[in-house]
């Protein structure tokens, strides 16, 4: 069954080709659909575009259909091409022309629409809560780890005394500023479509803020042909949302294999989290990380994926659309995954010790003997130069005691002005209500 | 000058080949390091490190400094690699001691990094001024044209009537609902990495919370480690943020060119902003939208230029960060010339008329007779089948006469309530501070 | 049972996380790595590795698998991480130490790698067959349609005559254009990486020229680390062939949609090749070349989706590389698809009578009333204004005849010299043998 | 001048953005401009569309611009918009009425894009030349460095033996590989669109032929709508093979750069090649490395950034096409930048000593154990058991002596089979010729 069956048959190949993954991929949008059919239904009753008692047949009839599927019970036979035409046909089996009238003045346009902002608004909720969790976790290590000196590096060269205490507490802090794009995306999938029809609105007299409130969006999208704009967009935002997430955890991921290589070994992974090679026995790989860092690069591609299949198309519904759903869906559900996973490893990492007594790593103490020259007057430049020479001459000496104070640094990590923007940042955003 | 010079010289190839095109994009930041420079000096002789007088000196050099960008005299010659060195160089010319000073407790890494956060903040700010702008223009043209009835196409197909009302208004909504990605990229850049040093912070006693302060951050990035990862980050933020609005305006510029084609004819450029051709003479080429879309598609691709230069480098400054200046800057500047560009001529768009009678649009009305065939009560599912055979049959006629009454819907387009989100976002966020 | 199993199990969760897809993606190598498992054991009886004996009772369990995965009845049990774990464990079920002793001097990354050789191999061989038979499908079109005109456009105006026997045969022209891509593609295909190893080569005897010639490679990968580093390449090698092709495609689709709309009108889809709406009753979509363009796009991204994904990892393998199966594998069939979809469609499409006669296409012969100037003496560029001032005066009258001589044009479409471009890639080119 | 002017004025703003960067980026296509116009006055003398002595006006003109160009003094002012305006300009200054007639049968569409194929046919020809240098160096340096052993990493950490033989060997096929690609791009820069006008040829009776021949390009593109469906396409094959060249350059650089920090420690870059830190005076930074491996990886998002800008545009020229030059050109020149650096500091690369005898290195010969064991009878499924427990109970005794023989293996790199695929590759490559 199809919504616009008109009497000729469509040829099997193309249909097969048309429907594509809907089937299976209308799961994830099978319980908002209903959700928004019942804010639909009951707006129509009160504008009178049916009658109370045929809303009351569709709304226990739609109950009906969410206790299935929260049953893991309604399944998208064959004959319908996707969730939509499904619920629809078993409106019209239980309720006969009640059935027939829930589509008025909707189209599937923003009935697919509407079920994905409801989808995507519970996703990033969810998720939402899931990296605070991780936030936690992360600033509980850098408690834990405050005294576990590390060798700081940039251009991959040791470079000066960092600490565990500042590596985790850096990926807390680094993570909260990716919710800032969080909020945005919650923001975006904060909008109610419903009522935009294919794009151009309806002449039926609905009320699209009774179903706004019905539906608990923030915001109508006001312009019929904006509302429809979104599609694309929406998809887009929570895939850039989660891309900026990626890029921090992908980092975090490709430090840890680092640390884990016997070269730098400043870390150890619980044996049960390693994974072994198949002809060198001694192999303890760090594929778990591995894996969370090559999954993030991947979602990491996904707003580019979605530009290119639908930047320019102009303004308007297109086909093209319905595999945003293929893109987004599943790296959705994977990245909860990553989460998962990060949260069950993250708090078994031990760091190891001793380390940082080799000598490969005792010039990463220059700029103290710098800084020592400096407070016995030196100015810098000129310190700067005689340290520099000492490590050249190969008669230098480590100046390994010092003493950071500032905010932020070794001694004094600050967890708490960390803590203080995390509060602030779920008193202020809109995810955190 | 280098900042790093230590006795042996660096091969020329080498040399050339590193600073790149820095003395150029230098000029972007110039500004910016001098009003760090500043705050840092004068928290350097607040905690002592230097005396006051040393800081009066800086000050007034400084300031002289400033003078001299403004009226575009400090270049960089080729004796320095950056910009850095350039300023640096300067002060130590005419301060002596107290310039060899000003670089005790920082390194180039956080001072590269809070000049880029500065030059980044001013830019979001002006930025997201024009687009309000913008919006403003686009609900000016929404409220000129409601009347301005238009086909609506999905597919590519004429499908309902729709009005320039709803497409210019939905242009001004889906642009402000990008601004919630400006937002995000503003607050990322309104943190100070200042005091963070080379990423691992600094045995000085400096304090921070006063250049956070002085400097007009919000909020300092407290982890040392944390604020070099802003590195990158920060690029890819802004990046982000115009790749959104991008998507929006490159669109929007699609629909005008196919607008003004002569299959539909919709719109009129004033022959002043269009494009000949060689060889036909005929030819009124729409090449300012044209160029309008291709750059903001090359600017969607931003964020991806910047992924593939910094994935899967490991936390710590890497050298690979320097060409991001060079990836995001320019762009930056080409996206407020076509921001320029826009605002200058969609007021001078044109709306033609008479399009509406071809018979070819007759067919957009059948949901009108559906909807008219509902009210006398017919059910929805058999009244599309009976409009359905007219139109196959050739016997069809349109239903022109219709009337919206919705929120959002051609006759009741709202404007006010896209203005009152616009006002909302003025309140609530930062950017608009 | 895992190919490095030693002594302590690995978590559930971990160990979920870490198999991912490989059971349900490794059944696009299953074949190939039994040919692969074939070649090596032969190879390893010539060297005296294994018995004559131990190699029979290999090949004939090699067989045996052969035809039940033919059966699609040799499925990978949840207590196997892969394919190679799997057949190696029915080999050892079937033959004992024989099956213990396959391994000798391969490891999993050899292994895995030229499986996945061996499959995008015989895929581009297959593809390219199928690409040669669209392109011969669209020359037949050229042809039929060589006397139908159709209005060319640049800048989205109609701006010359141009036919559809141009446009058929320019496609065509394209699509073989892309292919040089393919071969390219192909010859990394064609190296046989057996042997090399983890990466590193072995201590034992090996023959890698022979397995190279048993597998049917052009070439050995010559250098152990060098073959390890085609992992990623090569995949990354098929995807961007793919690209090219889909870049083509996605045009060609792209052009079709838009000429089914109202507004051009110069194609017509047959009914069953249409999908509608489900509210406007007189919507024929042409929703399958929606879909050849969106998924044809979607494909354009995967060459960046595996960029991201492994670049700025350092020589040497990655568990990273293990999501490139899931990155392409789908994708690679989604192709053949829609391969199978346009070769079915395009044969159908129809080509429109009288649009031409429509009066907004007029100034598409100002060319000629320009040339047909020049012939009596005018020079160019004054005939060029004279023409642009009728036009612009209103008082043009269209120069409708004219023939065409050169290469390539409307009256001498010279698709001979396509078919001998055809000809002389199928001659020159190793994909073709 | 404008080749399109009709008589009124095109704002000044709008006039700045169309022209873009024109006029710098033509400088490129100067040449080969002048080069096409000489082929095309031929032919237009040929077919009498003009006079003999039309053409030896032309022809010399032509000529003494050639000369200009190449004294770096043909400058286009700023009252022409492009290169080509002001070539015909001169041409008309020069010669008068000839001048006039040079534009006859021809577009500014076929004009721009058959510069640019010239100009790409040359540009990958000489870079073709300099990576067969390339590698002709790294296959030196294999040869140099055959007998240094290196650990060979897997999923970061160190696992089996390896050589800089090995490594070094490694590059120089991998580049080959790259190589077909580059081949493809040639083969598609290697056809002439002159004569397909604005893409849908002329009535005049040219002779593409005879142009073809003139200007050496090995084929005619046939369809004049092919022809102009090429823009965009032959910029995408060119930042397509060079994309996968720098995939591979880019690994070489990661390798180096890691190498080179104190934690391996395998190779020494010679001072001179090394940069300093602002405040780290013991700091020698790998930057040319860092430098090489970012410029590689920005160039390998350039076939996305076409795509991005091209995508989803019908067939027909497009304005967007213009700014291809603005991502392509520069890049083009960075990347033989980048090569030559990279010609200038492989040689110089020297391989430290003693750092296999490191006991952290001690288990990358457990392989070399089992093989022993093997040897010795133990299956190898129980010999890699063995070993295994050894190395977890701390009593392992690593097996340093081993010698391998295969194909591509350590003590057989068989140099000389890279060097014949070389040759062969020298021999079948029309870029070669």
């Amino acid at each position: 069954m199809k919504l616009w069956d008109k009497g000729f048959t469509i040829n099997d190949k193309i249909e097969k080709f048309t429907v594509g993954k809907d089937r299976l991929l209308d799961g994830y949008l099978a319980k908002h659909d209903v959700i928004a059919s019942k804010a639909q239904a009951n707006m129509l009753a009160k504008v009178g575009l049916i009658t109370n008692q045929e809303n009351e047949a569709l709304q226990s009839t739609l109950d009906e259909i969410l206790v299935l599927i929260e049953k893991d019970d309604f399944n998208i036979d064959d004959n319908f091409e996707d969730i939509h035409s499904k619920i629809e046909a078993y409106l019209i089996e239980k309720t006969g022309d009640a059935g027939k009238k829930i589509h008025v003045a909707r189209s599937r346009n923003d009935q697919v629409l509407v079920a994905i902002q409801l989808f995507e608004k519970e996703y990033l909720k969810d998720i939402n809560k899931k990296l605070l969790n991780l936030i936690d976790i992360l600033l509980l290590k850098a408690d834990q780890y405050k005294d576990a000196l590390l060798p700081g590096y940039t251009h991959f060269q040791a470079a000066m005394p960092s600490s565990f205490g500042m590596w985790f507490s850096a990926y807390a802090e680094s993570l909260l500023t990716d919710l800032y794009f969080f909020e945005a995306a919650y923001k975006i999938a904060d909008q109610n479509p419903l009522g935009s029809g294919a794009g151009f609105g309806t002449s039926f007299p609905i009320d699209r803020l009774q179903t706004t409130q019905e539906m608990g969006f923030s915001e109508v999208l006001v312009s019929s042909v904006g509302a429809q704009m979104l599609r694309g967009k929406t998809e887009k935002s929570v895939a850039t949302a989660l891309a900026m997430i990626c890029g921090t955890l992908s980092k975090m991921s490709y430090d840890l294999v680092l640390y884990n290589s016997q070269d730098l070994a400043f870390v150890k992974l619980p044996n049960e989290m390693t994974t072994g090679s198949s002809i060198m026995p001694h192999k303890k790989n760090p594929d778990v990380f591995e894996l969370t860092r090559a999954h993030c690069n991947r979602i990491q591609a996904l707003p580019n994926d979605i530009m290119l299949t639908i930047n320019n198309l102009p303004s308007g519904y297109h086909r093209d659309y319905q595999i945003l759903k293929e893109i987004l869906f599943e790296p959705m559900m994977q990245f909860e995954n990553i989460l998962d996973i990060l949260t069950f490893a993250i708090p078994q990492l031990e760091i190891k010790s001793g380390y940082m007594e080799q000598t490969k790593y005792d010039p990463i103490y220059t700029v103290e003997n710098i800084n020592d020259a400096i407070k016995n007057g030196t100015p810098f430049r000129d310190a700067y130069r005689e340290v520099g020479l000492s490590v050249e001459n190969g008669n230098y000496v480590p100046h390994k005691e010092f003493k950071t104070s500032h905010v932020g640094s070794i001694h004094n990590l600050r967890l708490d002005l960390i803590q203080n923007k995390i509060e602030n940042f779920k008193l202020d955003s809109s995810i955190c209500k």
